[in-house]
């Protein structure tokens, strides 16, 4: 099964060029040389070779990577970025153009990633502008600790630590050091460094169909930038276990890539593989942090958390692990005008970081409520009505997704049964069951504590409101007429707060009905617990009338009629479904006694 | 078909608190308040709320849209951000207490984003927070162009446009303007700015499966940043298209969504809506920047690329367009220490940007040559061994390439062919086909213009090398032994550089076997055409025998032996493959009249 690729971009050919032409309409401090489409070279728009009194410094390789290498040129870092085409190094003469274009006396740095390509093709092209008289040196870089030490001539791989490379080089040529120097620094930082990635998916090359090596519930350990396949194909399993494995085999003292003892400090950098959002690369940061402080011993002194070196539009990360020797945090903290260097990571960490306590109110008085030791009669009705409702939005919660999933944005099951579930935990601790309208109260403040979104509100509302209608009455005791004036009372309020009215495919579909009928069947003389079970036929009728209703408040008046027409409101099923839910539930427990 | 959501992240409930964890440890500048699990809220690290003497910017909404909004609290952008759930307004409790964290004499602004939710939420708690003593005021944004003028409740929805209004705010709060003239700012910049987006994929909620919503070759129109389905499906286009009908839309005279007319100067944003790599983005902004210019007449001064405010993992992108005002893009560019807002995207752009020549070698002197009016035998010979190797590589194209994706990065087929197409083009046009040795080194040089990768180096090294023995001989007519020295020469220079040998699964699998039964064929006194063919079939034998191989160099050294056994080598291949069909081609044209 092969899912075609989805793109919008063009050519395949062209994609790096288009790339380009993007960076620099972004960036003005970015120029490029005019040699497309063969010469892709990405330089600082206010250097000219001969007149650069620093070592330059160049990084470059396939592209596929970005915003490697283009998105960090920039003073204080590269002085220039070679783009191959899509996982292709650059061709000799690509490079070279970008030698010449940036160097100066000061002679240049090559910072190569250990691909055979990428090797050969600035090797030569160092080799030949050495020829033309330029000072030269490269530097390799191999940071892949995923595989055991290689057999035949490939050497390790290039990963993104070439990113903390660049912007050591990059500061120690801005401070004005010689090219001599400069090499040195970024070779001794090639020694103390270690990357390692996972990823979820494979990558897609522009123009080709998605790939489908990586079945279902599968990820791969130790992959390459390229594509190339992991060292391991394993379940997935949660990121703390991922990021734990990963980082104990970038830290292993069996293969000893990184010579990085406890009680060292460290740089830790969490890079997206390019479809990785930057919540889930900031979650997996906030696991590395403390595996490494606990488990290896190391304190972690910077954390870069974002997406620097990626694969196309592989999702996954890679970490890489960084000796933070106090020369090199210098060179890192440096200033840079690389736009795509992260801001706001220097500067030192408190040893813990210490939440801010949440402030208190200038005015609020807490009341505290209990649960009373014995249940009167009402007690016992608001008990049973309330375990009801909420189990009866508990277990419906996977359908209100699934509808909400086509007409919404597919939370309301999980928002409505968060909900229900604090209502259920904080009757049992709390809620003042004797004393109706404290209850009613305490209903609105337990959704307010945890369902947030439009329902929780509204709802709050609601509780509130019918609170207010409650504590009207002199005695604690509520007749059903008043329960009916209460329950009348919040749906008016839930119109004026939240700006609908019937026919607006809303929960009050649902509940305005339902109040029209109670109200009617009471004032008939019906049974009250028939009445409310009356009552709630018409809140399930007119959920379900939803479906033929145009959308008119929420975010399903974005939604076209045809999928409207296919599933009802799931608020007004919700708002339907709860009612019902007691009124049957009074009517099991209850009847035989009658009120 | 649904598929499989893959993901690392743990319960689906606490994304958005082991997020902020993760974005705190990032950036030493933020804390967040001691409220897990209810409040989640993250503050500047050097504010405290009664201490606080400029307005504190606030805004928030619901999580899965990072890094909006906690990544733009900061000096000159947001004092704090409320997050709710995923795709879940905050409760009041959390703004509350968010306002409280941060609001000094001077009062706080909320900048909301117009869903129902986010409005009834950040307004209640506005004004429980004026019923104790704060000055509040809010801003809603509702940029959506996408869809008409809005029926019933609803209004235009808040996108991307947010984070320049965010940014705007902040730097006005920054300046120490009072509160009722930030909001007067961040008003006015809520009335010039406009956004609308297109998407290729649905978001997965977390804990939920993947949609299936969007079939194959279809993208999504005008969709909101919640998973709520786009205003039109169509079928994938151009970027250009896309982008051109985006713009179209945000422009349009009819709705009049944004007053921005012929002449006038706008910011541009594109953003990735969460899994759009940094290539495609500068992709589309490279294409949005002329289209303002030549279809719209504006002068686009900001280019804002990046991804800012996402949907969870959702591919494709938003467009937002804002008036540039001088005063808008003062507030603009003033320094913010917010760690998403974009760097180096201030300053002004030359009016055209103009690429820098490719600068010349210091030593080269270019030699022209061209076709000869009339061919020799050998000019003849030539020509037809070189048509139809580069033929047979062309026609190979897709196989060399499904090899590859299995063993390396899947590019060997393109790349081989896009050596060959220029091979093609550069014989008719000049190479000087009566003299063997230049059109072997016209060869090199073809490839060098093009192939870029680990194969167009060695076979650059390959050519250079047999013109460097060609050179040798004084005739200008080349013997076949003298051809059979050159070739195992060029093999010794691949194997030197390239650090490669014999059963490394390489490309030498086929050429050394080759050129050794050449050799001996040749000595044996066999008819050259007859020995090239023999030799021809030792070149495929050897290419077929590396699928026995373990790699030893380039990416195949990363894969298992399980794959490696089920496909050949592809250079090794391509190389068997061109050698045979030049032999094959020679013995089918020339075999009667022999050499």
């Amino acid at each position: 099964m092969a899912f075609e690729s989805k793109k919008l971009i063009n050519n395949p050919n062209d994609v790096v060029t288009e790339f380009i032409e993007g960076l620099v309409e972004t960036y003005p401090g970015l120029q490029y040389l005019d040699g497309f489409p063969d010469v892709k070279v990405v330089l600082r728009a206010d250097i000219t070779g001969p007149k650069n009194d620093k070592v330059a410094v160049i990084s470059g390789g396939g592209s596929g990577h970005e915003p490697a290498h283009s998105g960090f040129v920039g003073d204080g870092m590269l002085t220039a970025a070679i783009c191959g085409d899509v996982f292709t190094s650059p061709p000799v003469a690509s490079i070279l153009a970008g030698i010449r274009a940036v160097t100066g006396p000061m002679g240049c740095l090559l910072i190569v990633t250990n691909y055979t390509g990428d090797r050969l093709n600035f090797g030569l092209a160092a080799e030949e502008a050495k020829s033309e008289g330029y000072k030269v040196e490269m530097v390799i870089v191999g940071d892949d600790c995923a595989l055991p030490p290689p057999r035949g001539i490939a050497g390790r791989r290039g990963l993104a630590g070439t990113i903390l490379i660049n912007k050591i080089a990059g500061a120690a040529a801005a401070s004005g050091l010689p090219l001599s120097d400069v090499a040195a620094e970024a070779r001794h930082a090639c020694e103390i460094v270690g990357t390692m990635g996972v990823a979820l998916s494979v990558c897609t090359l522009p123009g080709q169909p998605k790939s489908d090596r990586l079945g279902p519930g599968k990820m791969e350990l130790g992959l390459g930038i390229h594509g190339e396949p992991g060292a391991i194909v394993a379940d997935i399993q949660p990121v703390e276990l991922v990021v734990s494995h990963v980082l104990s085999r970038i830290l292993s003292e069996e293969t000893n890539y990184v010579p990085i003892k406890r009680g060292s400090r460290v740089v830790l950098m969490i890079n997206g593989l390019g479809a990785t959002p930057v919540m889930e690369l900031m979650i997996a940061a906030g696991k590395a942090v403390p595996i490494l402080q606990l488990e290896h011993g190391l304190a972690v002194v910077r954390v870069y958390t974002g997406s620097f070196m990626t694969s196309l539009d592989m999702a996954g990360f890679s970490i890489t692990i960084m000796k933070a020797e106090q020369a090199i945090l210098q060179r890192l903290d440096a200033e840079t005008k690389a736009p795509h260097w992260p801001v706001g990571v220097d500067g030192d960490h408190p040893p813990a970081k210490i939440p801010v306590p949440v402030p208190p109110s200038r005015s609020k008085t807490v009341e505290v409520l209990s649960r009373p030791k014995q249940l009167n009669q009402q007690g016992l009705y608001l008990e049973v009505a309330i375990e009801a409702a909420t189990l009866a939005i508990i277990n419906l919660k996977d359908s209100l997704n699934d509808w909400d999933s086509k007409v919404g944005d597919g939370d309301c099951g999980s928002t409505m049964s968060r909900g229900a579930t604090a209502i259920q935990e904080d009757l049992k601790k709390h809620y003042p069951l004797n004393d109706a309208a404290e209850t009613v109260s305490e209903i609105g403040s337990s959704i307010r504590r945890v369902m947030g979104g439009t329902s929780g509100i509204l709802y709050d509302i609601f509780f509130k409101a019918a609170y207010a209608r409650l504590k009207l009455n002199k005695q604690s005791d509520v007749t059903p007429l008043q329960w009916a004036d209460a329950f009348e009372g919040a749906i008016s309020a839930v119109m004026l707060y939240g700006g609908a009215a019937a026919g607006y495919r809303t929960m009050l579909d649902a509940l305005i009905p339902a109040s029209t009928v109670l109200k009617e069947r009471l004032t008939n003389g019906d049974n009250p617990l028939d009445a409310f079970v009356t009552s709630s036929d018409a809140a399930i009728a007119g959920a379900e009338s939803t479906k033929q209703m145009e959308a008119q408040a929420g975010r399903s008046t974005y939604i076209s009629a045809d999928i409207l027409a296919s599933v009802p409101d799931p608020g007004a099923m919700a708002a339907a479904s709860w009612y019902r839910a007691a009124a049957l539930a009074l009517k099991d427990k209850f009847k035989a006694g009658g009120t």
